[in-house]
């Protein structure tokens, strides 16, 4: 691999996305993309005694759902890559305690699915035969971790997102027929001064357009190189304002371009107000919906750039503003 | 690089540790190591309003620092790891938003110091001139976030230990002159079912010993082979547990193996009960002290092992045990 541009890594030998997973909860099953996951949940718990647990256990199984897919042992596994939105990562940890695999954890907030496929195609044009990637999220534990209890049955702004309950796991591997990771574009810290905790669509927006900039850049594409640019959990709003961010910067990007959260809910009948967000969305998204669409050849290069708020409620309460972050693969046949 | 043995990355053209810098708090000050620190705080604050400011003002003063001291331009450095223990790893967010750099968060718990070394490494041989590691950690932070409120003042059992209040930071490069990262050997997740988050050493130590069993048989070395074996918060009856494994094993490292946390604080006068411990444990007492000893060649070869809990104060709550992990990085002239 070697680095081109600014910020952009272009693999020689692009690692190939042996499978994916994934798995969602009950509303999520209610949603637009429903027929293309691997399982749905019938309810928040599946039989766990909280909703860590149950975050825990949605994790557990999308990483031995994606193995046995695959048919790869699990001893052939070089490392993992994993991270979610609870607390110090916990889901992952209790999620994976069980695997025997050389563990990484990594945090990128809602940019932890893209993040751990960047650092699982280095580490697989590097050194490694297989590398497994998996992140996490649960609406009821991130509402009860980062905004109100559940049982006080706050209103939501019209700004705010819903937190994507499931989770995606992905299987890199050295050889293979691809689709291919060609290119990763990490992304800088953006933070633009945004402080409503409740809008984070235009917090992370900017930092979703300066990564997609950086990547037109130093890979010299433009938009319409790709069949799909999916930006992970911007929502409505913030993809209306990524939308015009680009626009104004000289791109347009208005014809391939959506966002993983605006897909994942039906705007008018399931009332998430500005769509899907957390770790799960982009992961879900990609690992159920676009997989498939590479796989059978409907869709040949996307751009998939997902994105990440950089906060936690201490730092909101503490008057702090949020930094948001984007991390980018392109992916192609 | 290549993969030797189950675990162990060998590299071809091993990364330069180009510089460190270490910053740390009035206690640790005042600690046997405290000539050693760039940087001694007189306050817990250092002129932040709040005690997660100041450990944001601490990671970014040591990365400030060790940019300054190696004379590499910022913008000569490919990207960043960073990470550490408060909720959603905001110190390293906040405190690098300014950087400018892509940035990578990781999260490993006490364990993060030298799993952003390993990342860091492959980074480095596979595409990087230059790589930023760093962490922090805050007692006063950790204690409110992990614990009790300070203002409390709860008692502290004899085997808890005392988070070091402090950064280390750290730049690897392509070429130099050593000291060199010759190999990792990234940690498993082990989990003995320790519940007590009062006795962190004996839940990590398992993970300590099985890292470093795994690194000699991997690379064909023993004990005897290094200086000194390092690890990052074990503390004193971590310590001992860890020395008690490892002969059950049939090897014996009493000779030539210490801790971070043992090192930091004086045991008898500083009233730390089981020692120190923090994601910045491990950071301040390498760049601080053991950086300095491999650039005077007092000593050669250094295995550190950083161990990390992966918990959180909710899955205690909820009863679970404590998991852990331990990377390696082994450190020669």
């Amino acid at each position: 691999m070697k680095k081109i541009g600014k910020q952009t890594i272009k693999f020689d030998n692009p690692p190939t996305i042996s499978e994916c997973s994934s798995i969602v909860g009950p509303k999520e099953a209610q949603g637009p993309l429903a027929k293309y996951f691997d399982k749905t949940l019938e309810d928040e718990f599946w039989g766990a005694k909280s909703w860590e647990k149950a975050e825990s256990k949605i994790i557990k199984e999308a990483t031995n759902m994606v193995i046995s897919k695959s048919g790869i042992s699990s001893q052939d596994i070089d490392c993992v890559f994993a991270g979610d939105l609870l607390n110090q990562c916990i889901s992952s940890s209790f999620g994976l305690r069980e695997t025997n695999i050389p563990f990484f954890g990594v945090f990128g907030a809602c940019s932890t699915f893209v993040e751990s496929l960047s650092l699982g195609s280095i580490a697989t044009e590097a050194f490694a035969n297989h590398v497994l990637c998996a992140t996490s999220s649960h609406f009821c534990s991130a509402e009860k971790q980062f905004r109100f209890p559940l049982e006080l049955g706050n209103q939501r702004p019209p700004s705010s997102q819903w937190t994507v309950t499931g989770s995606g796991a992905v299987i890199l591997s050295k050889s293979g027929n691809g689709p291919y990771i060609t290119h990763i574009t990490p992304g800088k810290i953006v933070d633009m001064g945004i402080k409503d905790a409740n809008n984070m669509g235009a917090a992370m927006s900017p930092a979703f357009a300066d990564t997609l900039i950086t990547h037109f850049n130093d890979t010299g594409r433009n938009p319409s190189y790709y069949d799909a640019i999916i930006s992970g959990d911007l929502g409505h709003i913030g993809k209306d304002i990524a939308i015009d961010i680009a626009k104004s910067k000289g791109y347009n990007i208005k014809s391939n371009y959506n966002d993983c959260g605006v897909l994942i809910f039906d705007k008018n009948s399931q009332d998430t107000h500005s769509g899907g967000s957390g770790c799960a969305c982009c992961a879900t998204v990609f690992s159920g919906y676009f997989f498939k669409q590479l796989r059978e050849k409907k869709i040949k290069k996307i751009l998939l750039i997902a994105t990440g708020a950089l906060m936690n409620s201490t730092s909101s309460q503490q008057g702090e503003s949020i930094p948001g972050i984007a991390h980018a693969i392109s992916i192609e046949l």
